[in-house]
Parts: structure tokens; C-alpha cells; sequence
């Protein structure tokens, strides 16, 4: 039975959610569940659940990181070996075999440095790189890296590329999938010197390279992968959501604001608008895994309800049951030969 | 009157729309407009409008830049004294004193090379930034540069809202503008060392600065102005663009698949979702100024149509009349005191 770490102190409002959406987890995708955080603030919340005899059980961990938890504060607490935060305790418990894999709705920066001084990283990978899947016009692209890395070489964004679509395949089940770099234009001769830098390598990778991507092409689903530096990837990221935030609330707020037709016109479509904010919810697509480091790591949005918590665990699960880590080493050895 | 040139052969489906809005715009705000274009293929439609006693006039210009010119061609073409494109003919108008500002819907990539040759950069400006309003919660903000400039130095940057706070308050007529410098994350220790690098500079500038802002707070209208190398730039706008596009697709597409009263209620809404689409629609933005050249360059959408054309001519008329190109020159002075 696959066994899912899950951080009871991660979601915004934290412990609910975390603990609902795990036992949900428990009882739909049979896997064994392991719930780290604070008992005492825990305990209750798993007792209403009425767990009875799923495959559920906790593991203390008194302390938790926080927003606050940033620079050389979040290094230290990060790296010291007895840390009592339930990031730490729970990425410990992948570490040593205890657990397949690792599931937070915390502090996304917490959660990699956490991840990346305690697993360390796969050889061949010099950073790891977050990993989500962007909604498209025809369903999903695997987004890599949205923040991890700020500053980024060629060979970061080839191993992204190795990494993102070793993902796309086993987890997504994308076959062969398309492989696109995130320029400013299309055209091959256009890019920021580490647009240029990469192409050749992409183009020596044996991926199937699609070439060159705006984020036009990206949204369209043109490629199942898209590779950018986490600076980009993460204005990338929060300007599409911010985008579509702004467009479903004026929406509301024109129909709210129009005349009586307009109004029983907005009733009639209200199921339709509910699809689309499906569709832009994080909670339908589950969690980013943190790709690269050695272990399984998924971060999930600090909104994150219920539903989102489940969902992070059942793409956790079928990482773990795709052999996805030892897939993405496999393809890391093979890019450097 | 204010005396704009206006190339006639840069929409995507020229010279219709370029004409017909350039005439719109003489009749509507009292400029006078010069059209620079094959005089055979313009002429017709120019007729068609009958422009009458309209101050409207042709140049001639028998060639024109195509998306084919890229690279050193287009440098070539953008340097040499006698090109006869449309664009390089345009810009010299101005350049001679002949015109107070030159609009084009053309290929933005010939445009910006072909003003930065011709009419060199102002004292003190190292690049030219390409500066849209993007469409927000609560207006709009100058975003400067989505694309002229792919790889930046932090005084590229500190130059980018030196001009992108003259321009708002000038011409968006927004007073003592907030200037926010686009990072991954608002806390001033998060960024690529670019961003890090700008920091200072923008803190000891004497502009309104604002902090470090996401995209989400570009788009939620919490700065008038953001700021960001070229690159990151343009990933952000076709993406949000992209986004928008999608989810007014899918909007659509869902009510269109959807029972009878949801395509009643589709009906209804139809003038609400029209004022949605209005607000994400670059023909009521105009063009985009192209700050930092010697002279008053504005740069639309390809799919400009005539309303596109008509407005951009008036940005561009409110641009000269708010004296911009020397509020600039004067702020960059005093940048450097």
C-alpha cells in the first residue's frame, strides 16, 4: 500500500482541511496515510472524521515553518537534523523509507528548502524545479520551474526539460511529450541569453523539442511541457491567475451590476461560469511536485480546501506508483552520457 | 494641430484599417494626419472616406517592413538614410520636425529597430522600453518593457520607470504614480539578481516606489507602473493574453454546449460579456509608446482595426500635447544628478 505523508500544519487554515482531505484520500484511493503536526490540534479534527480502520495514523511534530520562515532562519531550520517542524519531520519520514512520498499546503519556500537540504538533490540535478500543471485550451501543461530558481543557467532549464518531461509521460501519461522553451517570440534566433543558451541543448537532448514558446502556446496546448526559469515561470504563474481572477469577477460583477434580463440571464448561466472556475481552481489540479530532489515532494497552494488535499494525494500516489523518481534518475543518467 | 504620421501599411490586413482610423481620428480630434504608404494602394481607400477638407495627406513610401525582417536584414534596413519602407520614411518625418509622433500597427520588432536607428535614444537612456497599458482590477498600468529588451541591466531597469512614471502621470494623467518593480514574491529578499540589483536604485531614485509587487498585484491595479526586464515582460503579456482569450472561449464554448436555458441565459448576458471582452480588447488601448527614443513612436496590435488605429492616434496626440518626450528627457536628467 502506497504510504502518503501528509502536512496536518500546511493549508492556510490549517489543521481542517489538511486532515479532511487526507482521511478523503485514505478512503478513495486506499492508501495509507500518515498525518504529521501537531497532535493535540490534530487529534480532534481526525477523531470527527471517524478514520474507524483506514490507514491512518499520526506522527507528532510540535513545531511548524511558517511565511516568516525565510533566508538563512529557514536554512538553519531546514538543515539541523532534530527540527520539530512538520515539514521537517515528515520529509524525514521519505527520507528513510518510512513514507513514499510527501504532501504540503505550506509555505511553497519552506517547503523546497526544507525538501532540498534533507533529501538532497538526484545526481545530475544541480536545482530542483516546481512543477505545475497550467490549464490549457486542451487540458494541461506541466510548467517547470515556477519559483524554485530565480537565477538559472542552460543546463538548470535542461535538466527542468528531462525532468518535466519524465512527469508529463509517467504521471500525465502523455506520450513522447512536446517539450517547449518559453521565449519572447517563436523564432529560434529570438530569447534572453539563457533562451539562447538552452536551444542547443534541447536540441541535443533527445526529448521531443517542440522549439520555441510564447505563452500563447503555452495557454493553447501546444506542448505538454514548458521550460522557463523560475523567475519567469513565477510572474508567469501569478499574472494568469491574477488575470483570470479579474476577468470571472467582473463578469459577476457585470451581470450583478445589469438590468433585470441580464440578471435571470446570469442565474440561467450560472452552471456554465461554474465550469470554468473548475477549471482555474488549484484544488482540481492537486499539488506541484518539487522535481529533483531525492524524494517525492508535492506542494499544493496554501488555499488549498479539502478537495485540494485529496486531490495532491492522488497525484502523489500515482507518482509514486508510476516510479517516477526512479524514472526521472534513469533520464537524468542518460542526458549526461 | 498636432501632426501625426500614421504608417499605413502596418495592420495585419492594411491599409483598411490604418487608413480609415487615421481618418477617423482627424475628423474626430482635430489632428492633422500624415499617411505613409504605397500611394496606389492607399489612395483608394483614402477616397473611400471621403476625407474631403480633412488636414489628411499621403508620403509616399513604395516599400514596407514585413515579420520576414528580422535579424541583420532588418538592421540594415533600419539604418540605411534612403529606405523607402513605410516605417523608416514615417519615423524620418518626425525625425526632421516635419511630424510630432508616428503610429504604426506593424511588426514591433521593425518598428522599435527602425525608430531606435533612426531616431537614436534620448540623453541618458541606454534602451528604449516598450511600455502598453495592461488592463487592471481598477484601470490600467504602464508596464514597461514587455519586449524591446530581452536581457537587462539593473540601470535599464531604474531607466524603465524613470520614463514609465513620466508617461503615466503625463499621460495617463495619474498623479505622483506608484512604481512597482515585478518580482517572484513581494518581500524585498526575493528576486533574481536582477530584481536585487534594482532595488537600490529604485529606492534612491525620488520615484513614488512602491515595493516589490507579483503579478497579482499588477493586475489587481495595486502600482501604476510596473517594471520589468523585456523578457519577463512579454512571457507575462502573451500569457495573459492567452488566459484571457481561453476563458472567454471556453465561456462560450460552454454555453453554446449547454440546454436551453443556459443558451437563453447566454443570450441574455451576451452585452455583459461584450463589456468583458471590451476591457481585454487592445483596440481600446491604442498603442503602445515605444519611451526612451528621440522621438514619439506608438506601436499597436497587429489586429488593430480602425477603432484600434483612431485610438492609438489619440494616445499619441495626448502624448505630444502633454509634451512627454521632454518631461522624459528632463527626468532622466535629473536620474542621473
Amino acid at each position: 500500500m502506497t504510504r502518503i505523508v501528509v502536512d496536518a500544519m500546511g493549508s492556510d487554515e490549517f489543521p481542517v482541511p489538511d486532515v479532511t482531505g487526507a482521511v478523503m484520500a485514505a478512503r478513495e484511493y486506499g492508501v495509507e496515510i500518515i498525518l504529521v503536526g501537531d497532535e493535540a490540534k490534530l487529534g480532534p479534527v481526525l477523531a470527527a472524521q471517524d478514520p474507524g480502520s483506514l490507514p491512518v495514523r499520526v506522527v507528532h511534530a510540535p513545531e511548524m515553518l511558517t511565511m516568516d520562515d525565510k533566508g538563512m532562519k529557514l536554512v538553519l531550520k531546514a538543515r539541523r537534523p532534530n527540527s520539530q517542524n512538520s515539514m521537517a519531520v515528515g520529509i524525514d519520514l521519505v527520507k528513510n523509507g518510512e513514507a513514499d512520498a510527501f504532501v504540503t499546503a505550506g509555505n511553497t519556500g519552506a517547503a523546497s528548502v526544507t525538501a532540498y537540504f534533507r533529501l538532497g538533490t538526484l545526481p545530475g540535478v544541480d536545482r530542483p524545479g516546481l512543477a505545475p500543471a497550467f490549464p490549457t485550451a486542451t487540458g494541461s501543461c506541466v510548467v517547470i520551474d515556477v519559483g524554485a530558481n530565480p537565477d538559472c543557467k542552460p543546463e538548470n532549464l535542461l535538466q527542468f526539460a528531462v525532468m518535466g518531461s519524465v512527469y508529463a509521460e509517467k504521471v500525465r501519461r502523455v506520450k513522447n511529450p512536446k517539450v517547449g522553451l518559453v521565449s519572447n517570440g517563436e523564432e529560434e534566433g529570438k530569447g534572453n541569453e539563457l533562451v539562447k543558451g538552452t536551444v542547443p541543448l534541447l536540441k541535443a537532448s533527445g526529448l521531443n523539442y517542440f522549439g520555441n514558446v510564447e505563452g500563447k502556446e503555452v495557454i493553447g496546448g501546444k506542448v505538454d511541457v514548458a521550460v522557463l526559469d523560475g523567475f519567469t515561470g513565477n510572474v508567469m504563474l501569478k499574472a494568469s491567475e491574477a488575470v483570470a481572477k479579474m476577468l470571472v469577477d467582473k463578469i459577476r460583477e457585470t451581470i450583478k451590476g445589469g438590468n433585470l434580463l441580464t440578471k435571470i440571464g446570469g442565474l440561467l448561466v450560472k452552471p456554465a461560469l461554474g465550469s470554468i472556475k473548475k477549471l482555474l481552481d488549484p484544488s482540481e489540479h492537486g499539488a506541484a511536485p518539487l522535481l529533483g530532489v531525492n524524494g517525492l515532494v508535492f506542494i499544493g497552494h496554501g488555499r488549498s480546501d479539502a478537495i485540494a488535499i485529496k486531490n495532491a494525494v492522488r497525484v502523489a500516489k500515482d507518482a509514486v506508483e508510476a516510479g517516477v523518481l526512479a524514472a526521472i534518475e534513469t533520464a537524468i543518467e542518460e542526458s549526461l552520457k
